[in-house]
């Protein structure tokens, strides 16, 4: 807060709500110089109360007993109060300087959102355990797929999967693309049947205790032909080559403009970003991109995930769940990158 | 447009353009007087353009196809831009004025949240097949649940049921919340156990072609006790005399106060909303509180949910999803609201 130059702060995104409190609640934390408070409502009130204590250092209020009168002298001594500018609505950006009477909003650029890249112990393991669910649905779900099945039907069987083999369910919406489907990179399943020859594209990945795992292989109907074997051994190729470089130091744009001139090479290009962190929230800071400005650090966890997009006929991803290491990665998600015939 | 005085429109929340577009795509909609566009991105402009036809006004663009001139001359000649200040980021509010250099940003108050409000046939129908799933489910699920059995059990057994019966999956987190867990709103399902004369809450509902159900039903494990049994006929009273109500006309204020006032002759408080609006959100306009302005209109789809909640101790609602008639209510949740013991 000190170099921001801020002396009052409001969060309230959930997911940084959650970081800090450790429970999954809505409502926002104020800090002031007086005290932190977060203040909830009676839906959660109850669940706050019993899981925060006194060394947690936030006294928790249910909003209907603040007075306007409160609410307005808690940031009277902050000349700037910062706010979460790429989570605030507009609407409730002048709700809160209306609310707060407050002199001077301040932008916080992620403060948080940066606060979570690197992650600690705790985090890692849960990471490491989604990302070891989504490996054993992988090798489950290659057995189960069939040719004649529907994409919505794999997707579906993921979702089960992962209910019934201890995650809280997707960390995110599952990706089951064949055919000429695959060639979306954000395709939703559908009810377009498998066909022999098709290349399959899962992007998928567990939550675990709040946390996510991503991964995504594509595989095979039946057989490979030779056009789609040569994507798959580019796109193979360069997520390996960038896997080594997810390591303390390295550039996120360098890392991201390495695959990109690579695929130029060959007359493609990488039409989205090489990979994101990956957290409580399945795409998070950093982003690995020409755009990005940040370089990796130890324990930050991000994806790496080169894909190639013929549209109207096929696309191929690869992409794995990466915990940056001092020296070298450590790869969470371990399912098998040969090319998969089912 | 023209009752907010506004010349041009930016839509970017997902479910308003999946309301006008038809498809669940990312992007924004830019409305000016030359001409409608649909900006998107490499991930979905293949859908898009395989969707969208010349008779759907809307002209589609790859984002990165549009110079930074396109961009500034497109509401060249809007004096006024409306935007969604209840969607829209801070952050993003400062981009788009930048962007496409507009002159005045108009705050659209739910111009289109509010077009969604009445629903057409096709809607309607669609939410109609995700109540059935729902009312299915109950019935499935009360011969399911056993003393014995986790709260998560129950929720996740709910999950699978609405995969493999034609749901999309879950509108919303599934709440089953046993004990003196009822007692919390919106508790998460936790691993406690139903013990012999707990209250269960089950607060649920299907998805369906996007469309949603939201249903609650308190049900009882072995027996009833002689104070829950009052507290279920009080909220079952409030709930079929409200229910009654819904239809052309009706003031939301005074349907949620008309509960408020007779639960405060009980020494209790409703101490959330009546009822929302449902649709493609499970939560939306219009909102049956002591906040709202808004009357009841035909077609609009709204809950109904009374509860009781006495801290520590236990909860009760009761909560169904109804069709606003001309002259009375279509309840479309058409489970039983006699007590279930199970």
């Amino acid at each position: 807060m000190k170099l921001l130059n801020i002396q009052g702060l409001i969060i309230s995104n959930p997911i940084n709500i959650r970081y800090i409190l450790g429970i999954p609640v809505e409502g926002k934390i104020l800090i002031a110089d007086r005290e932190n408070i977060f203040v909830t409502d009676a839906r959660y009130i109850e669940e706050v109360n019993r899981f925060l204590t006194i060394n947690d250092e936030f006294v928790i209020y249910d909003a209907k007993d603040l007075s306007d009168t409160d609410n307005q002298n808690f940031f009277q001594n902050c000349e700037n109060v910062g706010f979460e500018e790429n989570y605030v609505t507009f609407a409730e950006y002048e709700n809160i300087i209306r609310k707060y009477r407050i002199k001077n909003m301040e932008e916080t650029e992620g403060i948080i959102e940066k606060m979570r890249m690197v992650k600690d112990e705790d985090e890692i393991r849960k990471i490491e355990k989604a990302c070891e669910i989504t490996d054993k649905c992988f090798d489950y779900i290659t057995s189960f797929i069939k040719i004649g099945m529907t994409e919505r039907q794999i997707a579906l069987e993921i979702q089960k999967y992962f209910l019934e083999n201890g995650a809280e369910g997707e960390a995110f919406e599952t990706i089951v693309a064949s055919g000429e489907n695959s060639s979306k990179p954000h395709a939703v399943p559908s009810d377009k049947i498998i066909r022999e020859g098709d290349p399959i594209t899962i992007d998928f990945g567990a939550k675990y205790k709040g946390y996510c795992a991503d991964m995504t292989r594509t595989i095979f109907a039946g057989y490979i032909n030779d056009q789609m074997k040569e994507t798959y051994e580019l796109v193979l190729r360069n997520q390996v080559r960038a896997t080594k470089e997810i390591k303390e130091g390295t550039s996120c744009k360098m890392i991201a403009r390495s695959v990109e001139n690579e695929f130029y090479l060959y007359n493609h290009s990488l039409i989205h970003a090489l990979g994101h962190g990956v957290g409580l929230s399945v795409h998070e800071l950093p982003i690995l991109s020409h755009n990005s400005q940040l370089s990796l650090k130890e324990n930050m966890v991000v994806t790496n995930e080169p894909g190639i997009y013929i549209p109207g006929k096929y696309g191929i991803r690869i992409e794995d769940t990466i915990r940056v290491g001092r020296n070298e990665p450590e790869v969470l998600t371990k399912s098998t990158k040969d090319i998969v015939i089912i």
